[in-house]
Protein backbone atom coordinates (compact mmCIF):
# COMPACT_ATOMS: atom_id res chain seq x y z
CA UNK A 1 0.00 0.00 0.00
CA UNK A 2 3.02 1.92 0.73
CA UNK A 3 4.99 4.60 -2.03
CA UNK A 4 7.29 2.20 -3.00
CA UNK A 5 7.49 -0.68 -5.52
CA UNK A 6 10.09 -3.04 -7.16
CA UNK A 7 10.14 -0.95 -10.26
CA UNK A 8 9.74 2.09 -8.77
CA UNK A 9 12.42 3.15 -6.26
CA UNK A 10 11.40 5.51 -3.76
CA UNK A 11 11.37 9.24 -4.11
CA UNK A 12 13.61 10.68 -1.76
CA UNK A 13 11.22 13.39 -0.01
CA UNK A 14 12.24 15.97 2.83
CA UNK A 15 9.83 17.89 5.28
CA UNK A 16 11.57 21.76 5.27
CA UNK A 17 10.41 24.51 7.34
CA UNK A 18 11.34 27.12 4.53
CA UNK A 19 9.39 28.90 1.88
CA UNK A 20 9.20 26.95 -1.58
CA UNK A 21 9.46 28.64 -4.62
CA UNK A 22 11.13 28.50 -8.07
CA UNK A 23 14.93 28.97 -7.62
CA UNK A 24 14.66 29.24 -4.15
CA UNK A 25 17.72 28.11 -2.20
CA UNK A 26 16.93 25.81 0.59
CA UNK A 27 19.93 25.20 3.88
CA UNK A 28 19.86 22.36 5.02
CA UNK A 29 21.59 21.47 9.11
CA UNK A 30 23.54 18.87 9.69
CA UNK A 31 21.40 16.22 10.69
CA UNK A 32 19.65 16.48 7.43
CA UNK A 33 22.41 16.75 5.72
CA UNK A 34 23.40 13.48 7.29
CA UNK A 35 20.00 11.86 6.60
CA UNK A 36 20.51 12.46 2.83
CA UNK A 37 24.37 11.37 2.48
CA UNK A 38 24.09 8.64 4.57
CA UNK A 39 20.33 6.82 4.80
CA UNK A 40 18.91 7.96 1.52
CA UNK A 41 22.82 8.42 0.26
CA UNK A 42 22.70 11.19 -2.22
CA UNK A 43 24.94 13.72 -3.25
CA UNK A 44 25.77 16.80 -4.76
CA UNK A 45 23.40 17.12 -8.18
CA UNK A 46 20.75 14.17 -7.57
CA UNK A 47 17.24 15.13 -6.92
CA UNK A 48 14.74 15.14 -4.36
CA UNK A 49 11.53 16.56 -3.30
CA UNK A 50 10.38 19.12 -0.98
CA UNK A 51 7.63 20.04 1.22
CA UNK A 52 6.79 22.57 3.94
CA UNK A 53 3.28 22.39 5.19
CA UNK A 54 2.11 25.23 2.64
CA UNK A 55 3.87 25.17 -0.48
CA UNK A 56 2.73 21.84 -2.24
CA UNK A 57 5.38 19.60 -3.12
CA UNK A 58 8.98 20.95 -5.58
CA UNK A 59 11.43 19.26 -7.16
CA UNK A 60 14.93 20.47 -5.86
CA UNK A 61 18.41 19.22 -6.43
CA UNK A 62 21.15 18.93 -4.20
CA UNK A 63 23.88 21.94 -4.47
CA UNK A 64 25.79 21.20 -1.21
CA UNK A 65 25.67 17.76 1.69
CA UNK A 66 28.65 17.76 3.73
CA UNK A 67 29.24 17.33 7.67
CA UNK A 68 28.74 21.02 8.28
CA UNK A 69 24.92 21.08 6.46
CA UNK A 70 23.80 20.83 3.03
CA UNK A 71 22.15 23.37 0.30
CA UNK A 72 19.25 22.77 -2.07
CA UNK A 73 18.03 24.52 -4.91
CA UNK A 74 14.20 24.63 -5.83
CA UNK A 75 13.22 24.20 -9.93
CA UNK A 76 9.39 23.10 -10.38
CA UNK A 77 6.55 22.78 -8.60
CA UNK A 78 5.01 19.07 -8.42
CA UNK A 79 2.17 18.89 -6.52
CA UNK A 80 -0.09 21.85 -5.20
CA UNK A 81 -1.09 22.02 -1.47
CA UNK A 82 -4.45 20.23 -0.35
CA UNK A 83 -6.88 20.86 2.63
CA UNK A 84 -7.01 18.19 5.03
CA UNK A 85 -9.44 17.74 7.93
CA UNK A 86 -9.09 19.64 11.16
CA UNK A 87 -8.05 16.73 14.00
CA UNK A 88 -6.45 16.35 16.60
CA UNK A 89 -5.40 13.40 18.05
CA UNK A 90 -5.38 13.87 22.24
CA UNK A 91 -4.25 10.90 23.91
CA UNK A 92 -2.07 9.95 27.20
CA UNK A 93 1.43 9.27 26.87
CA UNK A 94 2.35 5.42 27.08
CA UNK A 95 5.77 3.71 26.77
CA UNK A 96 8.21 3.97 24.00
CA UNK A 97 7.34 1.79 21.13
CA UNK A 98 3.84 2.25 21.05
CA UNK A 99 4.05 6.07 21.14
CA UNK A 100 6.34 5.69 18.45
CA UNK A 101 3.62 4.26 16.59
CA UNK A 102 0.96 6.48 17.71
CA UNK A 103 3.01 9.09 16.05
CA UNK A 104 3.77 7.28 13.05
CA UNK A 105 0.00 6.00 12.45
CA UNK A 106 -1.66 9.23 13.59
CA UNK A 107 0.33 11.48 10.40
CA UNK A 108 -0.64 8.43 8.13
CA UNK A 109 -3.98 9.07 9.22
CA UNK A 110 -3.73 12.25 8.76
CA UNK A 111 -4.24 14.20 12.45
CA UNK A 112 -3.26 17.92 12.32
CA UNK A 113 -1.90 17.83 15.80
CA UNK A 114 -0.66 15.41 18.27
CA UNK A 115 -1.69 16.54 21.67
CA UNK A 116 0.14 14.49 24.70
CA UNK A 117 -2.15 14.64 27.70
CA UNK A 118 -1.54 13.97 31.72
CA UNK A 119 -4.62 12.42 33.23
CA UNK A 120 -5.09 10.59 36.90
CA UNK A 121 -4.13 6.77 35.74
CA UNK A 122 -1.46 7.63 33.31
CA UNK A 123 2.01 5.90 34.08
CA UNK A 124 4.12 8.15 32.20
CA UNK A 125 5.38 11.88 33.63
CA UNK A 126 7.48 13.21 30.52
CA UNK A 127 7.30 13.33 26.92
CA UNK A 128 9.94 13.38 24.43
CA UNK A 129 8.32 15.71 22.13
CA UNK A 130 11.59 15.94 19.86
CA UNK A 131 11.35 12.09 19.52
CA UNK A 132 7.73 12.30 18.84
CA UNK A 133 7.95 15.14 15.92
CA UNK A 134 10.64 13.22 14.30
CA UNK A 135 8.29 10.26 14.24
CA UNK A 136 5.72 12.34 12.65
CA UNK A 137 8.00 14.05 10.19
CA UNK A 138 9.93 10.42 8.76
CA UNK A 139 6.17 9.02 8.33
CA UNK A 140 5.23 12.37 6.40
CA UNK A 141 8.44 12.02 4.38
CA UNK A 142 7.56 8.06 3.52
CA UNK A 143 3.86 8.37 2.53
CA UNK A 144 3.84 11.38 0.68
CA UNK A 145 1.98 13.35 3.17
CA UNK A 146 2.32 17.23 2.22
CA UNK A 147 2.23 18.69 6.09
CA UNK A 148 3.76 17.03 9.49
CA UNK A 149 0.91 16.97 12.42
CA UNK A 150 1.86 19.47 14.58
CA UNK A 151 3.61 18.38 18.35
CA UNK A 152 2.39 19.86 21.35
CA UNK A 153 3.90 20.23 24.86
CA UNK A 154 1.97 17.89 27.15
CA UNK A 155 -0.58 19.52 29.08
CA UNK A 156 -2.61 18.25 32.18
CA UNK A 157 -6.42 16.88 30.98
CA UNK A 158 -7.39 19.62 33.71
CA UNK A 159 -5.78 22.42 31.61
CA UNK A 160 -6.48 20.94 28.29
CA UNK A 161 -10.29 21.22 29.26
CA UNK A 162 -10.42 24.71 30.74
CA UNK A 163 -8.18 25.76 27.82
CA UNK A 164 -10.91 23.95 24.55
CA UNK A 165 -11.15 25.74 21.58
CA UNK A 166 -15.39 26.33 21.81
CA UNK A 167 -15.66 25.86 18.35
CA UNK A 168 -14.01 22.05 18.53
CA UNK A 169 -16.04 18.83 19.21
CA UNK A 170 -13.81 16.00 21.36
CA UNK A 171 -14.76 12.29 20.56
CA UNK A 172 -13.94 10.08 23.34
CA UNK A 173 -13.08 6.89 23.29
CA UNK A 174 -15.00 5.51 26.45
CA UNK A 175 -14.34 1.90 27.51
CA UNK A 176 -17.03 2.31 30.22
CA UNK A 177 -19.63 1.17 27.67
CA UNK A 178 -21.58 3.93 28.10
CA UNK A 179 -20.95 5.89 24.92
CA UNK A 180 -22.77 4.84 21.66
CA UNK A 181 -21.14 2.88 19.31
CA UNK A 182 -18.77 4.91 17.11
CA UNK A 183 -20.45 3.99 13.98
CA UNK A 184 -23.64 5.12 15.01
CA UNK A 185 -22.58 8.38 16.76
CA UNK A 186 -20.25 9.44 13.82
CA UNK A 187 -22.99 8.29 11.32
CA UNK A 188 -25.69 10.41 13.01
CA UNK A 189 -23.92 13.82 12.58
CA UNK A 190 -25.35 16.44 10.45
CA UNK A 191 -23.79 17.88 8.06
CA UNK A 192 -22.25 21.04 10.31
CA UNK A 193 -21.26 18.82 12.86
CA UNK A 194 -19.21 17.02 10.05
CA UNK A 195 -17.50 20.12 9.45
CA UNK A 196 -16.38 21.49 12.94
CA UNK A 197 -12.73 21.06 14.00
CA UNK A 198 -12.54 17.51 15.92
CA UNK A 199 -10.65 15.93 18.45
CA UNK A 200 -10.21 12.15 19.22
CA UNK A 201 -9.54 11.91 23.16
CA UNK A 202 -7.91 8.04 23.99
CA UNK A 203 -7.17 7.93 27.78
CA UNK A 204 -4.52 5.99 29.69
CA UNK A 205 -3.83 1.96 29.88
CA UNK A 206 -5.14 2.64 33.23
CA UNK A 207 -8.19 4.17 31.93
CA UNK A 208 -10.14 7.36 33.23
CA UNK A 209 -10.52 8.01 36.63
CA UNK A 210 -14.55 8.18 37.52
CA UNK A 211 -14.34 12.03 38.41
CA UNK A 212 -12.50 12.52 35.08
CA UNK A 213 -15.19 10.59 33.14
CA UNK A 214 -18.14 12.79 35.18
CA UNK A 215 -16.06 16.24 33.84
CA UNK A 216 -15.91 15.00 30.18
CA UNK A 217 -19.11 13.29 30.23
CA UNK A 218 -20.68 16.59 31.52
CA UNK A 219 -18.76 18.99 28.91
CA UNK A 220 -21.25 19.95 25.90
CA UNK A 221 -18.17 19.47 23.40
CA UNK A 222 -17.61 15.85 24.61
CA UNK A 223 -18.83 12.84 22.11
CA UNK A 224 -18.63 9.80 23.95
CA UNK A 225 -18.64 6.77 21.89
CA UNK A 226 -17.42 2.71 22.36
CA UNK A 227 -14.90 1.03 20.29
CA UNK A 228 -16.67 -2.63 21.04
CA UNK A 229 -16.49 -5.52 23.19
CA UNK A 230 -12.68 -6.57 22.97
CA UNK A 231 -10.03 -4.78 25.30
CA UNK A 232 -8.35 -2.42 23.00
CA UNK A 233 -4.66 -0.94 23.56
CA UNK A 234 -4.29 2.49 24.01
CA UNK A 235 -2.41 2.84 20.82
CA UNK A 236 -4.76 0.59 18.94
CA UNK A 237 -8.10 2.55 20.22
CA UNK A 238 -6.56 5.24 19.04
CA UNK A 239 -5.86 4.04 15.00
CA UNK A 240 -9.30 2.36 15.17
CA UNK A 241 -10.92 5.87 16.33
CA UNK A 242 -8.87 8.12 13.58
CA UNK A 243 -9.37 5.55 10.63
CA UNK A 244 -13.59 5.75 11.61
CA UNK A 245 -13.25 8.76 11.91
CA UNK A 246 -11.63 9.98 8.42
CA UNK A 247 -14.00 6.94 7.06
CA UNK A 248 -17.00 8.68 7.96
CA UNK A 249 -16.62 12.43 8.64
CA UNK A 250 -13.12 13.25 7.27
CA UNK A 251 -12.20 12.81 3.66
CA UNK A 252 -11.91 9.01 3.04
CA UNK A 253 -14.83 9.97 0.44
CA UNK A 254 -11.97 11.07 -1.80
CA UNK A 255 -9.63 8.37 -3.38
CA UNK A 256 -5.59 8.29 -3.39
CA UNK A 257 -4.63 10.45 -6.19
CA UNK A 258 -0.96 9.72 -6.30
CA UNK A 259 -1.05 6.75 -6.25
CA UNK A 260 -4.22 6.52 -8.78
CA UNK A 261 -0.98 7.89 -11.07
CA UNK A 262 1.61 5.48 -10.23
CA UNK A 263 -0.52 2.92 -11.53
CA UNK A 264 -1.17 4.33 -14.72
CA UNK A 265 2.62 5.09 -15.39
CA UNK A 266 3.67 1.68 -14.37
CA UNK A 267 0.91 -0.02 -16.71
CA UNK A 268 1.82 2.40 -19.28
CA UNK A 269 5.34 0.87 -18.75
CA UNK A 270 4.89 -2.62 -18.51
CA UNK A 271 2.41 -2.61 -22.08
CA UNK B 1 -7.53 1.46 27.50
CA UNK B 2 -6.46 -1.90 28.33
CA UNK B 3 -7.39 -4.57 30.96
CA UNK B 4 -4.79 -3.43 34.18
CA UNK B 5 -4.87 -0.62 35.71
CA UNK B 6 -2.61 0.78 38.69
CA UNK B 7 -5.17 -0.33 41.66
CA UNK B 8 -6.38 -3.58 39.49
CA UNK B 9 -2.65 -5.53 38.70
CA UNK B 10 -3.03 -7.71 35.55
CA UNK B 11 -4.92 -10.70 36.04
CA UNK B 12 -2.08 -13.46 34.48
CA UNK B 13 -4.56 -15.66 31.86
CA UNK B 14 -3.28 -18.10 29.30
CA UNK B 15 -4.29 -19.37 26.46
CA UNK B 16 -4.61 -23.42 26.36
CA UNK B 17 -5.55 -26.30 23.87
CA UNK B 18 -7.37 -29.02 26.15
CA UNK B 19 -10.39 -28.48 27.17
CA UNK B 20 -11.82 -26.42 30.37
CA UNK B 21 -14.72 -27.45 33.20
CA UNK B 22 -14.10 -28.21 37.03
CA UNK B 23 -11.27 -29.96 38.63
CA UNK B 24 -9.86 -30.45 35.22
CA UNK B 25 -6.31 -31.01 35.23
CA UNK B 26 -4.28 -28.92 32.55
CA UNK B 27 -0.22 -29.93 31.73
CA UNK B 28 1.50 -27.10 30.12
CA UNK B 29 4.65 -27.56 27.74
CA UNK B 30 8.30 -26.36 29.50
CA UNK B 31 8.09 -23.14 27.01
CA UNK B 32 4.66 -22.17 29.36
CA UNK B 33 6.13 -22.76 32.68
CA UNK B 34 8.27 -21.23 32.13
CA UNK B 35 6.42 -18.01 30.68
CA UNK B 36 4.41 -18.54 34.17
CA UNK B 37 7.72 -18.67 36.30
CA UNK B 38 9.66 -16.25 35.07
CA UNK B 39 7.73 -13.25 32.88
CA UNK B 40 4.45 -13.70 35.59
CA UNK B 41 6.63 -14.51 38.23
CA UNK B 42 4.36 -16.96 39.43
CA UNK B 43 4.58 -20.40 41.81
CA UNK B 44 2.37 -23.14 43.09
CA UNK B 45 -0.59 -21.97 44.67
CA UNK B 46 -0.91 -19.44 42.42
CA UNK B 47 -4.27 -18.44 40.69
CA UNK B 48 -4.30 -17.69 36.92
CA UNK B 49 -7.38 -17.72 34.28
CA UNK B 50 -7.00 -20.33 31.64
CA UNK B 51 -9.39 -19.47 28.27
CA UNK B 52 -9.20 -22.24 25.06
CA UNK B 53 -11.63 -20.73 22.35
CA UNK B 54 -14.35 -22.78 23.00
CA UNK B 55 -15.16 -23.00 26.71
CA UNK B 56 -14.96 -19.22 28.42
CA UNK B 57 -13.05 -18.56 30.95
CA UNK B 58 -11.77 -20.49 34.24
CA UNK B 59 -9.70 -19.95 37.10
CA UNK B 60 -7.20 -22.43 38.08
CA UNK B 61 -4.07 -23.28 40.72
CA UNK B 62 -0.79 -23.90 40.13
CA UNK B 63 -0.02 -27.22 41.33
CA UNK B 64 3.30 -27.53 39.79
CA UNK B 65 5.84 -25.49 37.65
CA UNK B 66 8.95 -26.37 37.00
CA UNK B 67 12.01 -27.33 34.10
CA UNK B 68 9.98 -30.22 32.53
CA UNK B 69 6.31 -28.09 32.55
CA UNK B 70 3.76 -27.49 34.52
CA UNK B 71 0.02 -28.56 35.84
CA UNK B 72 -2.98 -26.43 36.43
CA UNK B 73 -6.20 -27.95 38.30
CA UNK B 74 -9.22 -25.59 37.01
CA UNK B 75 -11.69 -24.93 39.60
CA UNK B 76 -14.99 -22.32 38.70
CA UNK B 77 -15.60 -21.02 35.26
CA UNK B 78 -15.95 -17.10 35.18
CA UNK B 79 -16.96 -15.88 31.74
CA UNK B 80 -18.81 -17.81 29.06
CA UNK B 81 -17.82 -17.93 25.35
CA UNK B 82 -19.02 -15.50 23.19
CA UNK B 83 -19.71 -15.78 19.24
CA UNK B 84 -17.40 -13.28 17.39
CA UNK B 85 -17.82 -12.14 14.00
CA UNK B 86 -16.58 -14.52 11.43
CA UNK B 87 -13.75 -12.12 9.75
CA UNK B 88 -10.72 -13.17 8.13
CA UNK B 89 -7.60 -10.67 7.41
CA UNK B 90 -5.57 -11.86 4.08
CA UNK B 91 -2.25 -9.95 3.63
CA UNK B 92 0.61 -10.17 2.00
CA UNK B 93 3.71 -10.52 4.66
CA UNK B 94 5.94 -7.66 5.34
CA UNK B 95 9.15 -7.38 7.66
CA UNK B 96 9.22 -8.27 10.75
CA UNK B 97 8.51 -5.53 13.38
CA UNK B 98 5.40 -4.59 11.26
CA UNK B 99 3.97 -8.17 10.84
CA UNK B 100 4.46 -8.61 14.28
CA UNK B 101 2.66 -5.65 14.73
CA UNK B 102 -0.60 -6.80 12.27
CA UNK B 103 -0.67 -9.77 14.16
CA UNK B 104 -1.07 -8.01 17.73
CA UNK B 105 -3.81 -5.64 16.33
CA UNK B 106 -5.83 -7.74 14.35
CA UNK B 107 -6.23 -10.55 17.56
CA UNK B 108 -7.58 -7.16 19.17
CA UNK B 109 -9.47 -5.85 16.56
CA UNK B 110 -11.49 -9.61 16.59
CA UNK B 111 -10.29 -11.19 13.24
CA UNK B 112 -10.89 -14.88 13.32
CA UNK B 113 -8.19 -15.92 10.96
CA UNK B 114 -4.55 -14.75 10.05
CA UNK B 115 -3.98 -15.64 6.27
CA UNK B 116 -0.50 -14.75 4.93
CA UNK B 117 -0.64 -14.29 1.36
CA UNK B 118 1.89 -14.35 -2.05
CA UNK B 119 1.34 -11.41 -4.30
CA UNK B 120 3.82 -10.59 -7.08
CA UNK B 121 5.40 -7.63 -5.85
CA UNK B 122 5.23 -8.95 -2.22
CA UNK B 123 9.01 -8.68 -1.30
CA UNK B 124 9.04 -11.76 1.61
CA UNK B 125 9.23 -14.99 0.67
CA UNK B 126 8.81 -16.43 3.70
CA UNK B 127 6.69 -16.43 7.14
CA UNK B 128 7.02 -17.68 10.35
CA UNK B 129 3.82 -18.54 11.37
CA UNK B 130 4.46 -19.58 14.79
CA UNK B 131 5.66 -16.48 15.27
CA UNK B 132 3.00 -15.24 13.93
CA UNK B 133 0.98 -17.61 16.04
CA UNK B 134 3.07 -16.49 18.91
CA UNK B 135 1.83 -12.85 18.71
CA UNK B 136 -1.75 -13.21 18.31
CA UNK B 137 -1.79 -15.48 21.75
CA UNK B 138 0.36 -12.77 23.93
CA UNK B 139 -2.41 -10.37 22.27
CA UNK B 140 -5.79 -12.32 23.41
CA UNK B 141 -4.18 -13.24 26.47
CA UNK B 142 -3.72 -9.69 27.58
CA UNK B 143 -6.25 -8.01 26.00
CA UNK B 144 -9.26 -10.36 27.24
CA UNK B 145 -10.10 -12.15 24.32
CA UNK B 146 -11.70 -15.60 24.62
CA UNK B 147 -10.16 -17.08 21.52
CA UNK B 148 -7.05 -17.06 19.48
CA UNK B 149 -7.15 -16.20 15.75
CA UNK B 150 -6.57 -19.05 13.89
CA UNK B 151 -3.11 -18.37 11.49
CA UNK B 152 -2.95 -20.33 8.03
CA UNK B 153 -0.06 -21.65 6.18
CA UNK B 154 0.97 -18.68 3.10
CA UNK B 155 -0.46 -19.24 0.41
CA UNK B 156 -0.62 -17.38 -3.79
CA UNK B 157 -3.06 -15.19 -4.07
CA UNK B 158 -4.13 -17.10 -7.06
CA UNK B 159 -4.49 -20.46 -5.09
CA UNK B 160 -6.51 -18.56 -2.35
CA UNK B 161 -8.80 -17.22 -5.07
CA UNK B 162 -9.36 -20.71 -6.81
CA UNK B 163 -10.15 -22.12 -3.19
CA UNK B 164 -12.52 -18.92 -2.03
CA UNK B 165 -15.08 -20.76 -0.35
CA UNK B 166 -18.14 -19.32 -1.93
CA UNK B 167 -20.06 -17.64 0.69
CA UNK B 168 -17.15 -15.47 2.06
CA UNK B 169 -17.27 -11.96 0.96
CA UNK B 170 -13.86 -10.00 0.44
CA UNK B 171 -13.47 -6.36 1.22
CA UNK B 172 -10.05 -5.56 -0.72
CA UNK B 173 -8.25 -2.42 -0.24
CA UNK B 174 -7.77 -0.87 -3.37
CA UNK B 175 -5.25 1.93 -3.16
CA UNK B 176 -5.33 2.45 -7.63
CA UNK B 177 -8.51 4.96 -6.50
CA UNK B 178 -11.20 2.56 -8.16
CA UNK B 179 -12.61 1.58 -5.30
CA UNK B 180 -15.87 2.94 -3.48
CA UNK B 181 -15.01 5.31 0.21
CA UNK B 182 -15.06 2.50 2.92
CA UNK B 183 -17.93 4.07 4.50
CA UNK B 184 -20.22 4.44 1.36
CA UNK B 185 -19.59 0.42 0.61
CA UNK B 186 -19.78 -1.08 3.89
CA UNK B 187 -22.63 1.72 5.18
CA UNK B 188 -24.50 0.58 2.06
CA UNK B 189 -24.62 -3.18 2.66
CA UNK B 190 -27.90 -4.93 3.70
CA UNK B 191 -28.63 -6.74 6.43
CA UNK B 192 -27.66 -9.79 4.50
CA UNK B 193 -24.75 -8.93 3.44
CA UNK B 194 -23.73 -8.03 6.61
CA UNK B 195 -24.37 -11.43 8.34
CA UNK B 196 -21.97 -13.27 5.21
CA UNK B 197 -18.63 -14.17 6.38
CA UNK B 198 -16.11 -11.45 5.28
CA UNK B 199 -12.44 -10.87 5.11
CA UNK B 200 -10.12 -7.90 4.12
CA UNK B 201 -7.47 -8.09 1.96
CA UNK B 202 -4.74 -6.09 1.87
CA UNK B 203 -1.21 -5.85 -1.03
CA UNK B 204 1.87 -5.70 -0.63
CA UNK B 205 3.87 -2.22 -0.10
CA UNK B 206 4.71 -2.44 -3.91
CA UNK B 207 0.57 -2.72 -4.48
CA UNK B 208 -1.05 -5.04 -6.75
CA UNK B 209 0.22 -5.99 -10.18
CA UNK B 210 -2.50 -4.65 -12.84
CA UNK B 211 -3.25 -8.41 -13.74
CA UNK B 212 -4.00 -9.18 -9.79
CA UNK B 213 -6.30 -6.12 -9.49
CA UNK B 214 -8.27 -7.20 -13.00
CA UNK B 215 -8.55 -10.67 -11.47
CA UNK B 216 -9.88 -9.07 -8.15
CA UNK B 217 -12.21 -6.93 -9.29
CA UNK B 218 -14.23 -9.48 -11.83
CA UNK B 219 -14.61 -11.22 -8.91
CA UNK B 220 -18.55 -11.52 -7.58
CA UNK B 221 -17.24 -12.08 -3.43
CA UNK B 222 -14.90 -9.02 -3.71
CA UNK B 223 -15.78 -5.48 -3.05
CA UNK B 224 -13.08 -2.63 -3.45
CA UNK B 225 -12.78 -0.12 -1.52
CA UNK B 226 -11.12 3.14 -1.20
CA UNK B 227 -8.76 4.61 2.54
CA UNK B 228 -8.80 8.10 1.46
CA UNK B 229 -6.00 10.33 0.15
CA UNK B 230 -3.48 9.92 1.82
CA UNK B 231 -1.10 6.58 1.26
CA UNK B 232 -1.15 4.45 4.38
CA UNK B 233 1.70 1.41 4.61
CA UNK B 234 0.28 -2.11 4.69
CA UNK B 235 0.05 -2.83 8.33
CA UNK B 236 -2.02 0.92 8.64
CA UNK B 237 -4.37 0.29 6.15
CA UNK B 238 -4.94 -3.43 7.71
CA UNK B 239 -5.90 -1.60 10.83
CA UNK B 240 -7.97 0.99 8.97
CA UNK B 241 -10.05 -1.68 6.83
CA UNK B 242 -10.52 -3.76 10.25
CA UNK B 243 -11.79 -1.14 12.36
CA UNK B 244 -14.06 0.76 9.84
CA UNK B 245 -15.58 -3.10 9.02
CA UNK B 246 -16.17 -3.97 13.25
CA UNK B 247 -17.55 -0.45 13.19
CA UNK B 248 -20.33 -0.43 10.54
CA UNK B 249 -20.55 -4.09 10.11
CA UNK B 250 -19.16 -6.46 12.84
CA UNK B 251 -20.07 -6.34 16.68
CA UNK B 252 -18.74 -2.62 17.66
CA UNK B 253 -22.69 -2.20 18.28
CA UNK B 254 -22.06 -4.13 22.07
CA UNK B 255 -20.23 -2.19 24.73
CA UNK B 256 -17.18 -4.00 26.22
CA UNK B 257 -19.11 -5.45 29.11
CA UNK B 258 -15.86 -6.57 31.05
CA UNK B 259 -14.63 -3.32 31.67
CA UNK B 260 -17.56 -1.69 33.08
CA UNK B 261 -17.48 -4.03 35.60
CA UNK B 262 -13.92 -3.20 36.56
CA UNK B 263 -14.85 0.19 36.61
CA UNK B 264 -17.93 -0.77 38.90
CA UNK B 265 -15.80 -2.49 40.82
CA UNK B 266 -13.11 -0.09 41.36
CA UNK B 267 -15.54 3.13 41.54
CA UNK B 268 -17.37 0.97 44.82
CA UNK B 269 -13.75 0.48 45.99
CA UNK B 270 -12.57 4.10 46.21
CA UNK B 271 -15.89 5.14 48.33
Amino acid sequence: MAADSEDSPRQARLFVETPLQEAAIVELDPDRAHYLRHVLRLGNGDAVTLFNGADGEWRATIEAAGKRGGRLSVSTQIRTQESEPDLWLVFAPIKRARIDFIAEKATELGVAALVPVFTRYTAMTRVNVERLRANAIEAAEQTERLSVPEVREPVTLEKLLQDWPGERRLLMADESGAGQPIAVSLGGLDAAAKRQPWAVLIGPEGGFHRDELDLLRNLDFVTAVGLGPRILRADTAALAALSCWQALVGDWERPTPRLALDYKRRDAKER
